[in-house]
């Protein structure tokens, strides 16, 4: 059935009428979708069979061990990989801005000018970077099932569950010495447990300048044909050497064709394509909607702040494009839930499960479960939003306040009593964050804070406790001033001193922001232990339920959805069709040079200066970026694109607006990812950087 | 007791605390600011009284008249003035900028570009450009008060007012042959009948370069020192001939110095200022948020849609000046609404009037019905906004649409049962518009319609039933292209084609727009009828009892909240303190170019071609902007600025940041409006321009 359609079946319909085919496809797609390039694959489950018999691919345990061990999480939510035995890490210069942001000081400006490191003494140390790479899985699902006793309360059981994972995670970092952290798969239907190698010690090697590195900016963010040149290099040390990594990928020979297969490994943030209806509808109806207004509202500010004074637009950079970039993608997914047609392939799907649970009360209650945790999570999910998670209090002094009112309030308990992120295991990355000496700017923070702030009273009202105790008496713009300049929390070491004074200090406190966070805690944590007893903990156990279901009826064949870890994902490199146009699979530089004249070189299409004097001596033809129709989402930027043969051959930066509905469904007619040409890389780095020595590392001669 | 509270004595304490001076200031208010420059008097009601105590001004009835006829009402929301006797009219550049768009066809950008005719013959007529001048004004309270017989239910009262407004303009057209229009003061406390001279034939004279007309941009916008540029000439015509106005502006010799009286008389559009506690806390926690959310979305869009290709930001330009300038209006507005120290005036004030009307239960019951009348608009406000104030479609062809649909169901109802726009005596006006053959874009169309049916799915829900109509089982963006795609409404002469068929046309139509705007026609009214009998005509009854408390209290001292009709205000040239600075009450050219320098002429900083090379030709030290205490707001956009001899000082265009809660009340101490300076307009004419002619003209050589 499933083979009835193939891409080029549909290709025909599909340009008649791009409704007719979604109703053709989705209105009769089967559960499993077989023989599609579907799925993040976990590296303990990898899709043998698909690839065996649709891409005539055996995939060697070799293969995937050497893929694995190349392949960097960047902790700030982005992937990367090791490109040369000496440690070089590839990633996008989306990724490493955060980096260069934070190492632009005294009036260097890094994401604007670029950087080369022209030896190794210059490459510059990153004040707070965290890279992770995944040394093994082990599943531990029937450990964290075993400590839920029958009978528990939600309460009682989340409880157990905690502390059950945090053993688990202590126990392991204490016998590997290596990070350990639980995953949840399956929305609760699997526990596995990630062992990973930690480099904190990484180094800035290249980043080439913004103009080139995001041409076209927020306007053609999620759109192809692209040109942007969006990578930088980096390299980890450890005991100031440079790191001989376990693996890393060689640079390929030769550049990938149309048709050709290619792999993607990375570490995709979040999708919700197993989740049931009841819960798209609520993210259609709530959570989609307020995460508009909030992203709206926060750009807004940003921009306004970035437009004030000429330094403001690299201070707001990393902000700015983070925010825009999630308003971008929220967009696209929202109108993917308001498509009926896609609602309807859910519905399908689910009632396919629902069918196969004939008699089997225990799942079938679990869609109603989760339908009823909705109904209570939207009376106060907004408050949650705001208060909890932070949404009120955009603003990095708040979030180093909260952390180490938090971490004073938790260390004494036993760390599976903590709240989760203070467990034991995940103590020395929190502190290097917590004490990371990167500057805070005040005007950014009073510009942010002032805008979240003015968003929490718009959402809960002028009266309303919250926004009393968040506005103390003050407008947002005189609150958001009073609170960044009567905090001294820019300075690490005040940071350090209330830490180490505990409790004690933290109640003695005069520090604005201390008291704030203090102020609220209890409100905060009240609203956190609701979610996690009301939603939480019966939504994990009924997709525990559900995903018994699905493995009976579906075996491996369905990937969980993606949580930030480590995954494999492949596709074929392939142009498509929009409307009447055939576009390629690939562009190049002479196509950079048609669209900045195109869009008369205004910005977002400035090019840098040394891409105008390079035009002629840059090869026209040499690719620049490349689509695939791989399955990915955000958080696998950066993320490498290989070919059959494990070598290098792109850069994944990006998805195209139509596989923004990805996130719930995967379709492969017009969706794809998108990369920077490995080839394009080579190229600047020769001709438009003359780092030849970089170029030589990199191509591994 | 008010003379204690003079600014002179309230700047040492605000110097030192803002909030304290809030405190000191707010808390103790009088009911009546006497002596204050508070005030937007209606012409016959001026207030002759402060001028004379305060400021040793006797009003005299032919300044007055001469003021009143030369000011200039712009019905796409602003204000102008004739300034020769040739019928030379002043505006705003960003009030001309509607027209100056419209005017911008086959590859022209008048908004970029400017424009200079050097002959009458080359001045541009203006699509659909409507101008009225002030005639005469009649106090028809007691006859409209009159019509509403004792016991009549809220709906029946809200027919018998429309009905007797209706006919009091219709008499007076009929027999002034003047367009006539009820206008109701004091939220329903007064109603008097202004007479217009309307203009339809309008041209284009002469704009500036949008760079140095809104220099600074959005950034600026609501700043002091300010350094725009901000006006444009047109001239009305009759029968093909310039107009001999009944009166215009001279420009004065000499220019304003700090301490001077000016007047500002102009065309406020809203206040609230005599909105009861309940009214404003409604606003507060329910209006503004949602308006807040509104425009970010709308401006979001408009924003993405600029940047899409180098052509379009001139299309969108008129529509997203409004829309950021709302949203940064509204922005401040609503951090009045949550000072608690302005709503601790409101509330004394209020405590104040109900002392005042002890016993009178008539009044005491009138605070209670607008409470009640908030509560029930809080129950269908989002909807009456998005369905029938049309926020859910947020495109010209969809207004056009509905005015089609509603005049061809209206017109066969005698004109006192019509739907209020409707009305005989509007006709001219609405057609005029209607009919335009101003161009429509369907680009820019199709991204607000976007915006807006997203923003409407967002607010209601995915399964809402008028969210299903107005999406059609279609996501947002390719709604927004059929619903444009499929309309032939850009044509007017299809405008004209479906009015002439009436509703037999209508119901024949298969045109996009025009369904949508049937099938949502009947909720649509539906909402209308109950937000008047719910809510305005409650409040009407409300606010005339209120009234009455207060003209027994006060007398006329208090002038009525703005409704876009002619008021005059008058105050002090005078600049101000900032934190630590003393702001001047004027800036200079070279100020314009400090600023540039420091702002590195990036956008929205950049300058005109023309002004970098005039700049060593023009005189550094000659004003530009200037401020003043005068008590203005939004729809005072190109009010002349006027002195005691009414002669033509500058032309207002702006008020600063602290001049945004004077939608709720009036501050002098740093609230102030800001006016191009006439000098500067003549200098750049002159130098910048060589416009010799039009100079000449304006200053009357």
């Amino acid at each position: 059935m499933g083979q009835l359609f193939t891409p080029q079946i549909l290709a025909s319909r599909q340009i008649m009428n791009i409704r007719l085919f979604f109703v053709l496809l989705l209105g009769t797609l089967p559960l499993t979708t077989l023989l599609s390039d579907e799925g993040m694959w976990t590296f303990n489950a990898p899709p043998r069979e698909v690839l065996k018999q649709r891409h005539q691919f055996e995939i060697a345990d070799s293969w995937l061990e050497k893929a694995r061990l190349a392949s960097v999480r960047f902790n700030n939510g982005g992937s990367g990989s090791f490109v040369s035995p000496e440690g070089l890490i590839l990633t996008n210069h989306h990724i490493g801005a955060d980096a260069l942001q934070k190492l632009s000081l005294s009036g260097r400006n890094l994401i604007r000018d670029g950087f080369l490191a022209r030896s190794r003494a210059e490459e510059l140390p990153c004040p707070d970077l965290e890279l992770n790479v995944l040394m093994s899985i082990e599943d531990v699902t029937e450990k964290v099932r075993s400590s839920l006793a029958p009978g528990l309360s939600p309460a009682e059981a989340a409880a157990a569950r905690r502390a059950a994972m945090a053993k688990i995670e202590s126990d392991s970092l204490q016998a590997s010495k290596l990070r350990s952290d639980v995953v949840t798969l399956y929305q609760g239907g699997a526990y596995h447990l990630y062992r990973y190698k930690k480099f904190t010690d990484v180094r800035l090697v290249m980043a080439p300048e913004s103009g080139i590195a995001s041409f076209g900016g927020d306007n053609d963010n999620f759109e192809f044909p692209r040109y942007c040149l969006d990578f930088c290099f980096f390299r980890a040390y450890e005991n100031g050497q440079p790191v001989k990594p376990p693996s890393y990928f060689k640079l390929a020979a030769t550049a990938p064709a149309e048709g050709d297969l290619v792999f993607v490994t990375g570490h995709p943030g979040t999708t919700n394509r197993l989740e049931t209806l009841a819960k798209l509808i609520h993210r259609r109806d709530h959570f989609h909607p307020y995460t508009l207004a909030r992203l709206r509202a926060m750009e807004a500010a940003l921009e306004r702040f970035s437009f004030a004074l000429p330094e403001n637009s690299t201070l707001a950079a990393t902000d700015l494009h983070r925010v825009a970039n999630a308003r971008k993608a929220f967009t696209g997914q929202y109108n993917g839930l308001l498509n009926p047609a896609i609602l309807r392939v859910k519905e399908q799907q689910e009632e396919g499960l629902k069918k196969a649970a004939q008699g089997n009360e225990t799942a079938l209650a679990a869609w109603r479960a989760i339908a009823i945790a909705q109904a209570k999570l939207g009376s106060f999910e907004k408050l949650h939003l705001l208060i909890e998670r932070g949404d009120a209090f955009f603003s990095e002094l708040f979030t180093i306040a909260r952390t180490i009112v938090r971490l004073t309030e938790e260390l004494p308990k036993p760390s599976g009593k903590r709240l989760r992120e203070y467990r034991d295991s995940n103590l020395e990355s929190l502190k290097f964050q917590l004490f990371s000496p990167a500057p805070i700017h005040p005007a950014l923070e009073i510009a942010k804070l002032e805008a979240s702030l003015a968003f929490l009273a718009e959402q809960l009202g002028g009266d309303n406790n919250i926004t009393k105790i968040a506005l103390g008496g003050e407008t947002p713009p005189v609150r958001a001033r009073d609170l960044v300049h009567q905090s001294k929390l820019a300075d690490p070491a005040e940071r350090k001193r209330l830490v180490e004074g505990g409790a004690q200090a933290i109640h003695a406190s005069t520090d604005s922001m201390i008291r704030l966070a203090r102020d609220i805690d209890e409100q905060a944590r009240a609203l956190r232990k609701r979610y996690e007893e009301e939603v939480e903990e019966p939504e994990r156990q009924a997709y525990d339920a559900i995903a018994k279901v699905r493995f009976q009826l579906q075996g491996d064949k369905v990937a969980p959805d993606a949580t930030f870890t480590l995954r494999l994902a492949f596709g074929l490199v392939k142009g498509y069709r929009v409307d009447d146009a055939d576009l390629p699979f690939q562009t190049t530089f002479n196509g950079l040079y048609e669209r900045h004249k195109k869009m008369q070189g205004k910005p977002p299409f400035e090019l840098p200066q040394r891409w105008l004097e390079k035009k002629e001596k840059l090869k026209g033809n040499c690719p620049m970026v490349f689509v695939s129709t791989a399955d990915t989402i955000g958080g696998n930027s950066g993320s490498p694109v290989i070919n059959r043969h494990g070598e290098l051959v792109g850069l994944n930066f990006d998805r195209n607006r139509h596989g923004l509905v990805r996130n719930f469904v995967y379709t492969e007619e017009q969706a794809r990812h998108i990369s920077v040409h490995a080839h394009g890389i080579l190229e600047a780095l020769e001709t438009a950087y003359n780092a030849q020595t970089l170029a030589r590392e990199f191509a591994g001669r």
